[in-house]
């Protein structure tokens, strides 16, 4: 129990503690530690402490490279001091409540990849989008689809996203270049990259745990004009790169330990290097999708057929290397109910279905609507819940 | 006419002075630039004048993002210091062999991006890659494709590429993972970013020099094998992102004055945002692939059917921003003729027909072999060399 009377079940409880990064009142930037409704400024409250020069940047990266035995070490501190009262008088001044921080992009993103690691999701884009086909690649099942993003437009939770311009093919069959007219969100979680590696190093399933600090939400905004027109044969460019929001809070992996689960079974069996049999590798999070408060969709994360240990394995295998800040993200989760779509494109079937928004009906996203994105997964002692990504559309 | 004797029709004389990074005695990186076969320390150099912080930290980082009127200040004082006597004494113990310099990764790469804009490479490709259908895909003559690579990955010339492993489909038709079997080279020019923007503002044709500070030669290694098989639907990932070469030295734009010509006539017209009708945005620089030493072939530049400039408006045209250090590059730069073809795929056409490689023959690169990309532009008073791009492969 913490002395400032946050729960133990609290989904923002002693057995969580997200870090985020904000701006402080002198305009640079701080490292917070949320608890409850509060946050700890360990960047203030490292000093003199031999963390100090982790945290006295004011963001996650040096926290990041610093490695397992360090990440163990932070969490242990910060456990005493939420709960040892005698910590109190130092460490209560510290705090100030969440909603009043002014929260940045906690680390720099380095290499940002985007798999497409669900089977419902990947059969589902399949039959829209290339109705003539079977509706999974031949590949898909022998390994963990992914491709390279923009790393420069990942944006925090709550940052405007304007609606992006683009060419396309209009419904006459011309190709103009105009606002996007199918304008969607793909929620996805996002693992954080610590530990980096040299080129020539892959990182077996085994290790994943040693170079992954921890998971965000993430929202893959998608203009499906745009993206029709231009992903054949090079894959998405425009269609995704305007904007990327993840979460404030980068939940550490230590938190989720109560929430591992084996993942489905596959068909057929992966390659050695992608072959996990008997690891607990997949993860219980739920996500809830709400359009302007209203929920539309609650994808399942645990049913992803492919695991995050199997997508650091798989694009490390050629020898690419690791950085600290590298941000690899599931692709779309979506589940075999009509309410589990992670995806408008998949809620509204390629907008011929208008999904109930509360004040009205929607296939995809209009200027004005907000997207809003949460998760809980389950802890030791009551939920989880993951740090949310807002995000508004204007012109 | 400089006071160290390097004639003014030298590659790398007073009309080019291209910068690069290396390592000094003391371990740590300087700015160099290149005049013949000297490179002068100009982290030294400009110790106590106006540009002292500019190369202090032994990057271009800072002289990429400070912009036109800086590069040509910069550039202004560097032809003073190099030909007029009076400044001899200071400079001159400044100078060192530029083959004895450790070269390193001149900047840090933000995001890169590699583009397919040879309509000659985009045809060979397809006829071979997707026989059964046009070689152009519908979109080509439309937009500028390309798509998002690794940053992490980008290496300096010199640097060993070790033979990458990967998943693909063996000759039986089996699925395996194994070392690459086709691995090949893309002879390519590299763009480097100066200046940023915000997100939401596209970069127009004519505002490109304004923020493209230079321009360097780029080999992005494939895996063929690799690539084929794990393409389909999102794109090229682990056939490129285990390493992608770029020339130690950047040349600046201001260099590559009398390079300037006009692009290829288009049919359909580009769109609006597109349309350079009348702009000489193409470059006539001309390459030339050597493997052990052997000549291999010589790839035009200025026959490239999409400019530089067009692929900086339609990366920006969605409201994508640009960093300083984004690196993007042209593709495979491929022309009409046999002798013409930047990639061991199109010379071997796809393995079918190995080419001499005087000690030998090759329809892929085989341990040990060593890629040398060279190019020279036009100059005032001579060829411009540009900074060469070399690569071992090993096992």
């Amino acid at each position: 129990m913490t002395w400032l009377g946050v729960a133990d079940d609290d989904p923002f409880g002693i057995d969580h503690l997200p870090y985020g990064s904000a701006l402080g009142s002198d305009g640079r930037p701080r490292v917070l530690v949320r608890v409850g409704a509060q946050a700890l400024d360990l960047t203030l409250a490292s000093f003199g402490t031999p963390f100090e020069q982790l945290f006295a940047p004011g963001s996650l990266d040096a926290l990041l490279a610093a490695g397992p035995g360090t990440w163990a070490a932070v969490r242990a501190q910060l456990v005493e001091w939420l709960t040892d009262v005698e910590h109190r008088t130092n460490i209560e001044p510290l705090l100030a409540p969440v909603d009043r921080a002014r929260l940045v992009l906690p680390f720099a993103v380095a290499d940002y990849v985007d798999f497409y690691a669900s089977q419902e999701h990947a059969t589902n884009v399949g039959r829209m989008f290339r109705p003539d086909s079977e509706p999974l690649p031949p590949n898909w099942k022998h390994l963990p689809i992914g491709y390279h993003g923009r790393s420069g437009t990942v944006v925090v939770s709550g940052t405007e996203i304007h609606r992006p311009s683009g060419q396309y093919r209009a419904a006459g069959g011309s190709i103009v270049f105009g606002a996007s007219e199918r304008l969607d969100i793909e929620a996805e979680l996002g693992f954080v990259v610590g530990v980096g590696t040299d080129r020539g190093s892959p990182v077996p399933l085994a290790a994943f745990r040693e170079h992954v600090f921890g998971v965000c939400l993430l929202n893959d905004w998608s203009a499906r004009d745009i993206q029709a027109w231009e992903y054949v044969p090079l894959g998405p460019f425009l269609g995704k790169s305007f904007a990327t929001s993840v979460s404030a809070w980068v939940t550490p992996l230590a938190a989720l330990a109560a929430a591992w689960t084996t993942p489905p079974p596959r068909d057929p069996a992966p390659l050695p290097h992608l072959a996990d049999d008997g690891r607990a590798d997949a993860l219980r999070i739920d996500i809830e999708i709400r359009i302007n408060g209203h929920l539309v969709a609650r994808p399942p994360f645990a049913g992803m057929y492919w695991t995050a240990a199997q997508m650091l394995a798989h694009l490390t295998s050629n020898g690419a290397s690791l950085r600290a800040g590298d941000l690899y993200a599931s692709g779309t989760i979506s589940g075999s109910d009509r309410d589990q779509l992670g995806s408008l494109l998949e809620l509204s079937w390629n907008g011929t279905e208008p999904i109930d928004v509360g004040d009205g009906q929607r296939t995809f996203l209009e200027d004005g609507d907000e997207v809003l994105i949460t998760a809980v997964a389950p802890g030791p002692r009551g939920p989880i819940g993951l740090g949310e990504v807002r995000g508004r559309v204007t012109p």
